[in-house]
């Protein structure tokens, strides 16, 4: 219907098994697409999630959890506000998760998160998830290895429970090159406007680039498993990003087919005709 | 320190792997204990709790929960009451699990359990809980098999996240017999001040009895784990299933070695003495 009969996301799931290297794979990569011809898919895409969120929402039955990680400007919030672009305030949620504190700290990493899986007709999008646990907590060494290596299992686990319990789990990993980091970096100091946003740890996966790869890069070969697959998008060029994300989650949404419901206890002689 | 070398508990513990059957095991054990030989001990029991329990709040280390499960009469708000004598409400709570409604059904049968587990220095009595996805809702139907059956696996990773995360686990099952259970049930019914408590469905499970114990005798067969031990509690007799549940969670929590923390930063040149 929309594009090659070879969906897109296809390009950029990452099959169960797969040993995932971050450094081979082009966070330039547009897939012979230039901006101009994106443009029209990526405003059809829109229009198709705009219909299938107000079904799902409307049938209440589905539950849609959508998570973004990625290096520190690599598109996270840019990708929310497109998907938003689309969807009604009503049944969809954006769920940031910072460095865990006070009771979030006193309990299993995924309880805060668990409290905030999407329930029956909803779309969540996590900004950030429960991948912290094996991710900035990893790389920022805030938990021993031996806390984090144990965490890929039960994060498996955790999803499962989801799917089998009827969760469709997308998951998105903002891929962005070193230099175009550098440029984003640059580009929020120099903006007025966008300058408060600087912290001193942005530079943090900066300057541990290896060591936030090597975490990334486990993370999502353990962790992409049939019924919660990671998909790896290119995203230096934010165009093809908003691409790519709104394409792959309307794709996802349209294979459940949601339907809107029939009205309930309808009287055969209704005095409408 | 207190009665045989042998805990009391090992004696009630589902060792895993252990094929349990409770139709083998007499409600009506006391160990050789009688009314009067198990009062003092029982009292010495609640004794250890208070302080134990202080000193798990104090020290904000460990993290405690007590799952209580039973057919209907078994004693379960007797076995809490009778913890309670001990305990302080600041740092306690008691839970009670019913039969899921509105935004509990929109989720995963553990999404309401997991927000409700104990965090740091607390110690939380389920009555009843996530077990009942495999009790209640498989004696009752409420949902299907090929539902309730993948479940035991679901509570297993749940439970090995909140062990590994700190979580001491102590799930004891309430076990009596029909004979017991039926004169409770006309107490019941004969007291004015309890016969406002009885249900129609206070019956389903006795009507189904045999039902009710194939399903208490699978969960307790597939979930008792090193971390997450079942205990299959003698319970036709109260003062008995008193001193058991006592004595076990005492047992349970003072192998924590739990202890009251310094004060921090304490002058070295406190004018005290």
């Amino acid at each position: 219907m929309h594009g090659s009969p070879q969906r897109l996301g296809d390009a950029f799931r990452v099959a169960p098994g797969t040993s995932v290297r971050l450094a081979t794979m082009d966070p330039g990569a547009t897939l012979g697409f230039d901006k101009d011809a994106a443009r029209d898919r990526t405003a059809a895409d829109l229009d198709r999630l705009e219909v299938l969120q107000e079904t799902v929402w409307a049938e209440h039955r589905h539950r849609i959890l959508i998570v973004l990680q990625g290096i520190d400007t690599a598109g996270k919030d840019g990708a929310i506000r497109h998907l938003m672009r689309a969807f009604n305030a009503m049944g969809v949620r954006a769920v940031p998760f910072g460095v865990p504190v006070g009771p979030e700290l006193a309990h299993d990493f995924l309880w805060r998160v668990h409290a905030q899986v999407p329930g029956d007709g909803e779309i969540v999008i996590f900004n950030r998830s429960h991948y912290e646990g094996v991710l900035a907590e990893r790389i920022g060494e805030l938990v021993p290895e031996a806390t984090w290596a144990r965490r890929y299992d039960a994060i498996n686990a955790f999803e499962r429970l989801l799917a089998v319990e009827g969760t469709t789990i997308i998951k998105l990993f903002l891929h962005i090159s070193p230099a175009e980091q550098l440029e984003r970096l640059r580009a929020r100091l120099a903006d007025p406007a966008k300058r408060w946003k600087f912290r001193r740890s942005d530079l943090r996966d900066r300057e541990r680039w290896d060591v936030a790869i090597a975490a990334f890069d486990d993370a999502l070969t353990r962790c992409s498993t049939a019924e919660a697959p990671w998909y790896v998008i290119p995203s230096d060029h934010k165009w093809f990003r908003n691409l790519a994300v709104g394409t792959i989650v309307a794709d996802a949404i349209e294979a459940l087919q949601p339907a809107f419901p029939e009205p309930e206890g309808l009287p055969a002689d209704l005095p409408l005709s």
